[in-house]
């Protein structure tokens, strides 16, 4: 009876849906949810979070508030207690899985979620993962946690596997209208995910293992960061032959087939492209496999925060100027347009840099009036207008992310000495394309 | 004068077009430029060519001989007699840019091609490579040859660079939908070499110079070898986990942004993907930079027909045979579906190389009888059609290249084992995904 009832509560919008972690995916998960009809909780360890999503408020700029104003009337509310699980009936576990010091795994984040719910879980509820990890995670770590509990996963308790695509800020596509990868460790779980997300997205894409899921995320994600990782090379090798790369990327836009452009820039950020691959990475060393294109991507990628440095300096030095002691006016500080997501933002790298360089450095960012302090980071500035006051003040300016919001034919105008990470402006003498 | 009587001629259509290289590339362009009431001259240095072509006959098969009759009814012939160049309003030169031994490019067809016309060069003459090549080339080999001439380029004599963008067997895009990309050492010469092309293609694509037209076109096919390269190097880890990478890869093309599917294979094939990507490899080292994606790509891509070996020796030695004695049917010459293609094809090193171990190779493909000689290699084999009795008598079938035309569930039925080197097949017992 278990597998039916659930899944009739599942398309009946009856069951009761426990989104942990809310986060850049789980908060869109949950609001997804309960714009469905389903009764969601949201799980956290942050209080202050927590607390603001009681309150109807968002953290999320490109979330707005009267959305989880809408969830709260469906019946939404967030909390600390993981004993609340006990009544839950579709676990969703949307936590971070970052990377150690040493390009490891970290699946502490998934380990602690674990144990705080291990107490509270019993026979029919459906247990699926949507944080990105290497093939064989929920085999490895789910399952054998779940089969202590002495729940019998495909009988009394359910297992899945299903991806989150979130792609913040993108205006073409939604949590609803991105087809879903989903899994399950047996025949009977595959169904339960399967049926789960139907009921919220348009498309479920049912594949034959967890850990076939887990590699489509892992591969969608190495194909971004190594079609950038080339980018980025080709950027180089096409400045020394004096060739715009912009233009080139762009003339070859024009075939129909077999090419898709990629744009170069000054370094990987976000959660996905600059992590995940390595999660791969890692995994594939056990069976004796190394994964060389993720790791040239890497290297390359992670080198161009210090060739945008570069050019700086020698754009500065033309005008006869060091770094230390001009003053840089940094434009963008998330780590892509339109959006007030700082994760693994390469700015806050290159301002790092050019501050202990000696550089006056400011920045501009409609998303932010302040640096948030981050892991890595920590430093206390507050936010300039991009006025022609600022602009003209500067010695240089530093396009790193190419906001809609700039007044681009202002700063084109009015900059000293633009170095422009994004092909934003033409090559002139001013303009050094980095 | 000169430049707008060019241009009149050309929207006129009254203009006579030569087209040196009557190959892949050119004799579509032959087509192409008889179809819109052209006269075109094609020239070869091959006899026996210029001797079918003016007999109406064809020798590719996805040309029609249909197709080269309506040409010659509308004027076209083909001649070996290059001082009918001196005849010609716009010469295109379409010739081969192969690799010499040590992967370095043989510009020597397009040299060997300018020394021929040479002595017929004159006024108000149009000349476009089309050849792919490293940036660079048209200012350094055509410019000074030019020039020596005594011609002055941009006022009484044009020269361009337009990339050919052909994709032999493509059923959705042909000469004229594909956009052009058109480039001119001059201003004048791109106004020219774009109103050519306007009268042939939907749309071209003028680009600054010829060195962004050539890099362009080196960009869409290191864009190819890197993302095959790339997965090639996935499918073997993927195969060490227990993972079938074409499901991984068809479930990620579910995404509807930021990723496209992009196929394993035996080893790469065909002019454009595994030799032009090193013709910038070689000009980088020019100016002190390294394209490592390219040589990673290279290498991996270059490695695939030995690992396809090795996966038919283990696959054998499940059944407890040797290479050496089995009789193996290769199954698909050419070196992609559907097309009667040889260039560089991988097959043929395999075939070679399992002879040379011993085996009993046979092979069946559609599109050939035999195996026609090829600067590498020269086996003596006749095509095997594709029976019950051919497929039950070998011990081992190998899918090298899935043209539609073959029976797949026949074949499934009836070999004994399978290696499958395009994932047209299931994974089970008797077949083995390489």
């Amino acid at each position: 009876m278990s597998k039916s009832a659930l899944i009739s509560y599942f398309k009946s919008k009856t069951a009761e849906i426990g989104v942990i972690g809310l986060g850049y995916v789980g908060l869109p998960l949950v609001i997804r949810f309960s714009k469905e009809g389903f009764k969601t909780i949201g799980f956290d360890i942050d209080v202050e979070k927590v607390k603001k999503l009681n309150m109807g408020e968002t953290y999320i700029k490109h979330i707005d508030s009267n959305e989880i104003e809408i969830a709260i009337k469906n019946g939404f509310r967030a909390t600390t207690r993981f004993s609340e699980i006990a009544n839950i009936d579709a676990i969703l576990i949307c936590v971070p899985t970052p990377l150690g010091v040493h390009n490891e795994p970290d699946l502490s984040y998934i380990r602690r979620t674990l144990e705080s719910i291990k107490p509270y879980l019993k026979e029919n509820q459906l247990l699926v993962l949507e944080s990105t990890t290497y093939p064989g995670t929920t085999e490895e770590e789910i399952v054998p946690l779940i089969e202590e509990v002495g729940l019998k996963i495909g009988s009394n308790f359910f297992v899945g596997y299903s991806p989150e695509r979130e792609d913040p800020g993108n205006k073409n596509y939604t949590t609803k209208t991105i087809p879903k990868v989903v899994s399950g460790f047996t025949k009977n779980c595959l169904n339960l995910t399967k049926s789960l997300y139907d009921q919220i997205v348009d498309q479920t894409v049912p594949v034959s293992s967890p850990r076939v899921a887990e590699m489509t995320k892992i591969l969608e994600n190495i194909h971004r960061a190594v079609n950038i990782g080339l980018v980025n090379e080709l950027k180089m090798v096409a400045e020394k032959m004096d060739i715009d790369i912009y233009e080139v990327i762009n003339a070859a836009a024009t075939k129909p087939f077999g090419f898709t452009p990629y744009y170069p820039g000054p370094g990987l950020g976000g959660h996905c492209i600059p992590i995940d691959p390595f999660y791969l990475t890692w995994k594939a060393k056990e069976v004796g496999m190394n994964t060389r294109f993720i790791e040239l991507a890497g290297e390359i990628n992670t080198a161009m925060p210090g060739y945008v440095i570069q050019k700086v300096g020698e754009a500065l030095n033309i005008a006869g100027k060091a770094i230390k002691g001009s003053k840089i006016l940094i434009l963008g500080l998330s780590y892509k347009k339109n959006v007030d997501d700082l994760r693994e933002s390469p700015s806050l790298e290159i301002i790092d840099v050019l501050h202990e360089m000696g550089a006056n450095v400011q920045f501009s960012d409609p998303f932010f009036d302040s640096i948030p302090p981050t892991r890595k980071h920590s430093l206390d500035l507050q936010a300039k207008s991009l006025t022609t006051k600022t602009i003209q003040s500067a010695d240089l300016v530093l396009l790193a992310t190419d906001h809609d919001q700039f007044d681009y034919e202002l700063i084109q105008k009015k900059a000293k000495l633009i170095v422009d990470t994004r092909g934003r402006f033409k090559q002139s003498p001013n303009v050094i394309i980095a």
